[in-house]
């Protein structure tokens, strides 16, 4: 037992430098206690309003583009998201425009006035890629492509890092840390569902991890309702848990006809629902004073 | 492929069987369409307003029950809960007060004038047990303990099912066909969280299950907060986002001295923090009109 | 720091205590350093030999029974299985023959000089099954019906107690400890498979649980690849991978027409394919002096 | 109940054409009857017999790697792998040596003739680093960076694809389907555990993974222990389970003294341990003739 004891204040000051670690890091609320608010095309992420993200799966075309560019600029939004390189299962789907959907992109979040964000996968595209868009996503697959985390925080843009399809609360926010470590702390972390047994949803939106984020670091935190539901008809209830929750927004996928859409067809708003989808979610910020 | 027609020919002969069989669930709202409100003690569980239940995690003695007794009568709540038979993971930890348990209970119950909640765990304590308690529960571990489900279903008590530890949306639904089958249509439903890879909370509350759960039934839907977080400081931001997605009611633990606490110290609230949780889920409710 | 010191003390203390009680456990090997063997119809469970359990999922028929009896008796083996109280998901589905199945078992296995094995799901039959089997199965839906662990610890008949659908392997082994405490120590504890993401299997084989318990407790471990994967023709490899990790038996589930069985017609074996199951896995048993 | 018989027919065609599609993969068993053989150094992988591959964690020092490579060699094995690229989840911890530790690797390699496998975690690093290896490996977390499956798709040299932390099987495959899609059919695919519940073991090694895949595809199967269990006393028997369900490999990290690895401590053999489990395994492999 006494041995047993010298172990334990071994392990005790183990303990003692890990605790300092994480009091270290750069992401976290003990190292910078105010919230992080990240600007964008005059929107501010961050400072306790919500903000809306919204947009197509994948840029399909200009004019697709264009309408729903069209609907979000309708309701006040700033934020339009698009898929121009688009990782997918099989090597024989989709697989994104590529280059050419991020000049469409920026064409049209240049006439619509918005901000665009849009997914980039390989740390060699970066650097072209951020002359088009506004706001660089790393998405699930690529949470812990440590060179991608890198590159992106090495440029001057911010960054939506989307939780990895099972990752841990603890490996998300060390992903971010990969990125602030290289100096870019405009970090929006995006809570997009995990991994379960559970079948009646393409994802479990782990709803609890947003109030730990926000605990943990000071970086704004937004949940991707269409990713963790995978279904039209749950989106607009896990908006609302979202707000209430106190995520900093809500992103969702937006698509002019979602019936013929080349990605994510089952999970996509026409214009019509996301209006709707809107107007409850605008309710329900002002009744709650966010 | 003219063989594989007639295959598939057959299969959704069989596939159009299995959906009429899943229409015919008495629980499903394909059934019923109307909401089934319950009556307890005047409170009416699943009208669209939302209601309460709070409690300590286990009947510790008539002193600890009563002060939080009185705690939940301040606050206008009817619904106390307290757990007198306890399923515990070690046969060496505190397994319950037993019968003596549901006697305080009661008594308790009846001073203050609220309605009594506990778990029942062998089909054969059913009988004495209804005579205590005016809402049975089975637990988690017991959701699939099909004799214990036969039996609550031929009580006239309600009773309140929570979710299993890995259970299924589809296999939860027939869990509360169980009861309704032998005639017990007073059933609620409640999510307490599923078990998943992430660490960072006791359990993964799946709050997508409530709306699921509202359009496949059509009993009431709870969010037992406590479990679900397994963390004191995410009681509060859970149980807006239960409220939000559309819960008719949220449940969660209370002690008097949660750090003395015979079971589940981590996670009760005392009662001044109860207090605060309540002033502020009321002030959500108010103001999203539930 | 100082403080941190004193509470990581006083933890420590908590933690040696912890250690104490679980080499208190009375299935532990700490508690008794050698194999626990049970004997049955002369077979010796857990003896270094590998022992097998076939028989159907469901009793159907005597009929049936037999058919399975004289194949599992042409093969050498010893010990029947079948279900005569099937928990099944909905309360519509097949739920067994009840006192009537255990009857037909048990004159199969009078006429055949074998020993039964059957699942109870509710304490108050075990005292009348005890009269038609001789060993005691608890599904996995009942790992932690608490209840009937301390009824199956009170009779005097060997217990094969199967692990839950996501129970953790601690939590198994103090289920085995609920019923070791009451004074039956002839237990057998069967991995079944877990539940996770997977969908290419019903279960996730967690054959590393196998060695784990071996280390950890002094009693037998079966493997039922059955219900582990779900699928014919993955029986045979993972009873291989069984056998080499360690594990003293294995069960699975034989049927004679499995095409028209009332429950699992996708994973049980017909009797020539249960021929070749156990004609490899002697084969195998052979080579390596098991 | 037309409609929906002319709903379910148009589904039918959808699935038809998806059987077609899935039939064309090229790493399918129905495109390719036969299995793919790979040499390396002489070593045929995938031909029945058993091969193993290991070496530490990280390459830390030319002598350490020297020491390992001469008890492989001892072992008379001929692959050896070391880290030299490192994903590790915090961006403080030690990020492996890079071309420094890929150069350390090749010097070793040729003085004791044995053929090298290192990880490759960026697109950019690949034409490098093949003048190095012998075998990429592509580690568990880039299992879906496509940009890097792409990458070693288009060069010529064996690949190890591990699978995704939590990827099912068909996405692995798919995964595989990107690199052979480039021209490149030398792949080992390699199960390494997957992420579940289970506290007890670092991930939940997925036996029954080895014989789907080598059903569904035509490409040699290998079985990492080491980060299945991240338990240096469950490495024997989940090797030998490996080898009984039919993989054509073993993977195993061995370190000088593990004690002081600069990663992964917990996991690795030290050197007397390796000897001992290559002497078990050697003697399994000669009792089943493998």
């Amino acid at each position: 037992t006494i041995q047993h004891l010298f172990k334990e204040i071994f392990k005790m000051g183990l303990e003692l430098q890990e605790d300092d670690h994480s009091k270290a890091l750069l992401v976290s609320r003990k190292k910078k206690p105010e919230d992080t608010v990240i600007s964008i095309k005059g929107e501010k992420i961050g400072n306790g309003k919500v903000s809306f993200i919204a947009g197509p799966c994948a840029v399909e075309s200009y004019v697709q583009v264009a309408e729903v560019a069209q609907a979000v600029k309708n309701q006040g939004l700033k934020l339009l998201r698009g898929g121009a390189f688009k990782p997918r299962t099989s090597p024989y789907d989709f697989q994104g425009l590529g280059i050419e959907g991020l000049k469409i992109l920026k064409q049209v979040a240049d006439e619509y006035d918005l901000a665009v964000i849009s997914e980039i996968v390989n740390p060699a595209d970066l650097e072209v890629a951020i002359d088009y868009i506004d706001v660089i996503q790393i998405g699930a697959r690529n949470m812990q492509n440590f060179e991608l985390l890198k590159a992106a925080g090495s440029v001057n843009k911010p960054v939506l890092l989307k939780r990895g399809l099972a990752a841990q609360i603890s490996e998300f926010i060390n992903a971010a840390e990969y990125i602030i470590s290289r100096g870019n702390e405009n970090i929006i972390l995006c809570e997009r569902g995990i991994r379960t047994y559970e079948k009646a949803t393409r994802n479990t939106l782990d709803i609890s991890a947003v109030p730990i984020l926000k605990q943990e670091t000071h970086l704004p935190v937004f949940v991707d309702v269409t990713h963790s539901t995978g279904r039209r008809d749950l989106l607009l209830p896990t908006a609302k848990a979202a707000i209430a929750v106190g995520a900093d927004g809500v992103m969702a996928e937006v698509h002019p006809d979602p019936a013929v859409a080349l990605s994510d067809s089952q999970q996509q708003m026409d214009i019509p629902t996301f209006d709707h989808f809107m107007k409850e979610l605008k309710g329900l910020t002002e009744k709650v004073g966010r």
